[in-house]
């Protein structure tokens, strides 16, 4: 989709967006209740309609008829590669590359624990400060663990901070608060050329931006399953590592599904070739399943088209912003250029968590992430560009109106 | 229920024990297609009913409609340790002390890997070599990461095995090839006697056997939610860690969850107090409610009378084996006392493979496990006496009538 915006957005003109957008339909294939605007997809993703079935098919059908035969008449064993080879389809990689397993949190740990582990002479992880929590205090626990070093820096002073000693660049590729989008390309270069390997975290950018991790030479990678994927609350997550360190690499977790041969019950583990080697414990049959029904739906709307939009979307909503709420004491803080961004905007405003309280009273689901970040998921699959302006309206409507000053907006409680 | 069996069992009599049996009426709180004989809840357990509606609702009402503010609004995110305190709940622990998470591979790494960083002057980890291979490979991975030893031993040298070194004795309850139980108390003891910790992996044993945990004084455990808890293919694990231990010990994959306030998304690690530390990655939402469903019916039946019918059941088995299996070249490998065996009884024989896979086209459900061992899991909930003797006997015919000699039951292929 290539449209030019004229300066001056206003209903109808989002409408007619609407009317262009190739990918329209795809809302279609989400639950809605047809008046809530879910600008959230980037925290937790819509429900498809097709998972809903799925689940009942799986839990009924497979695990309550063919039971224990499931393992290999539902292909239960084979889902976390079959499945990872759909998810590596979206993000660029090849297959036999990526597997669904655990959560970004211990994909992270056994990357991580597994570099350090390989590259004996180097004891650094690089990092920006900004970076997910999760990313850093996993990195934090290997660290300790290993009696490496953690050095985390300004995203301005990366390049700087990779020396001799990196074993390990690992960034996420969309930041959370602000939806700044990494150089992935460039930044993956220059971890090479210092010597050092990189791990990309692809939470806030699959499913909503072009990914190609291939084509960028990218070592290592994970990624969450339940955010613009829409694998539902607490999907399984998955892991990339390039074909040419499968073997280099070793998984710290060596449970009996990564063994060659598990149903041979050896009391030896031999390590699986290949992707298969990093299975640990049992795959989460059900979740997989879901995770299943979104990535299939990615993959029919393409990702560079989901890209394309994922663009349009977040420009047109900063345009809108620009105009109606700068003047509301707002401040965009997502970057201008569309290759430097997810599919997220966020605004800083220092009333920020109230606002968003207000505005989802109102039917606008967005987050707050603190000191002053309203974030707002513009997932490509589902979000319409009328939706951005009745929400920049709303959003705008709760600050002059003085309902975001309410008090019951502002007791101190944490918005996940 | 306390019974005194006759010397000759027959069909009748198997059909009179149903019809004392006070926990009989579970048996329709799972889906049954009223004709297969399912000796498998071992393996994978049953789908209860109830489950069905509850993953419609978690999909269709928490996903699709509550959206993300279901991590508050529905308990996903405490669902962990709710969840959790039900387990424990069964296996006899105290509430806080279980958290539902991951898989029982990445439960055994964390625990293992805490001991033995917090136990420095002792290096070694205790277990035999006939353990669940999961947990000899986690643990033989947990040794080279650490530079520490396994030591797996025969079961009769256990004890003489534990010494002024060993940081950990590590077994699973109940053997996963014979069902043959540990004396849980006497070895906790042993261990203890010997400075030792103890961790029990309960995934044979919880929902089949009585267990007192925090009776027996034990450190840790862990357990898988897919036997006889009956929480579905690849349902998430729980892990036990004693009050007493929970500040000593240290979770090594320390993600965004187990931070005292996540979502403040500080940069810096502060651990949550308590069982909640020991969260990593986002929990599986879905299926933990899955699980859920599981565990409340163990509780309603009572984890006593559960162990009690495993006893008798059993038993039946055991007699009704010794007089029709005997002479076919069976052997039974399920010790006779009752509180020395789990709700298993595992027959050897020669042809074993080419057996389970002929009673299995007729209707019996078991599995194999190399070299010999027909495997037949006896879940208390959903088995009938009747069921005991109808399986017995089709085992007899199908080594009487030569269909285990059939080339279409002696092919080459692994039964998960």
């Amino acid at each position: 989709m290539t449209v030019q915006l004229p300066d001056n957005l206003d209903r109808n003109l989002c409408i007619a967006l609407d009317a262009q957008d190739a990918l329209a339909a795809f809302r279609d294939r989400f639950l809605s209740d047809g008046a809530t605007i879910y600008l959230d997809g980037n925290s937790m993703g819509r429900l498809p309609k097709a998972a809903v079935p799925r689940l009942r098919e799986m839990a009924e059908h497979e695990w309550g008829t063919i039971l224990v035969r499931g393992w290999t008449e539902s292909g239960w064993m084979e889902s976390p590669w079959r499945v990872g080879d759909r998810v590596g389809e979206l993000i660029g990689a090849s297959p036999g590359e990526v597997l669904v397993a655990d959560t970004t949190s211990v994909g992270l740990f056994r990357l991580m624990t597994s570099v350090l582990r390989a590259r004996t002479q180097r004891r650094v992880i690089v990092t920006e400060w900004s970076n997910f929590p999760t990313d850093l205090y996993i990195a934090s626990g290997v660290a300790d663990l290993l009696g490496c070093e953690v050095r985390a820096v300004e995203r301005a002073a990366l390049r700087d901070a990779l020396d001799g000693d990196t074993a390990l660049l690992m960034l996420t590729e969309v930041d959370f608060r602000t939806g700044e989008r990494h150089d992935m390309g460039a930044l993956t270069e220059a971890a090479h050329t210092a010597g050092a390997l990189v791990l990309w975290d692809l939470s806030h950018s699959a499913g909503a931006v072009e990914i190609r991790l291939n084509h960028h030479k990218v070592d290592l990678a994970v990624g969450c399953g339940y955010k613009y994927l829409n694998g539902g609350p607490g999907s399984p997550a998955y892991l990339y590592i390039a074909t040419a360190l499968q073997e280099e690499l070793r998984n710290p977790i060596q449970g009996w599904l990564g063994h060659d041969n598990p149903f041979l019950f050896d009391s030896e583990y031999r390590r699986a070739p290949g992707i298969r080697g990093w299975m640990s414990g049992s795959p989460p049959v059900l979740a997989i399943g879901a995770l299943a029904i979104g990535v299939d739906i990615q993959l029919e709307a393409g990702s560079h088209a989901v890209g394309e939009k994922a663009a349009l979307l977040t420009e047109v909503f900063i345009r809108l912003a620009h105009a109606r709420l700068d003047p509301l004491g707002f401040e965009v803080a997502t970057p201008t250029s569309p290759e430097r961004r997810g599919a997220q905007v966020s605004l800083r405003h220092g009333d920020g968590l109230a606002i968003v309280r207000a505005v989802a009273d109102r039917g606008v689901i967005g987050d707050f992430r603190p000191p002053d970040m309203c974030r707002f998921g513009l997932a490509p699959l589902y979000t319409r560009f009328v939706d951005l302006w009745d929400a920049v309206e709303r959003i705008a409507n709760v600050v002059e109106s003085g309902a975001s000053r309410l008090p019951k907006y502002r007791e101190e409680v944490a918005i996940p």
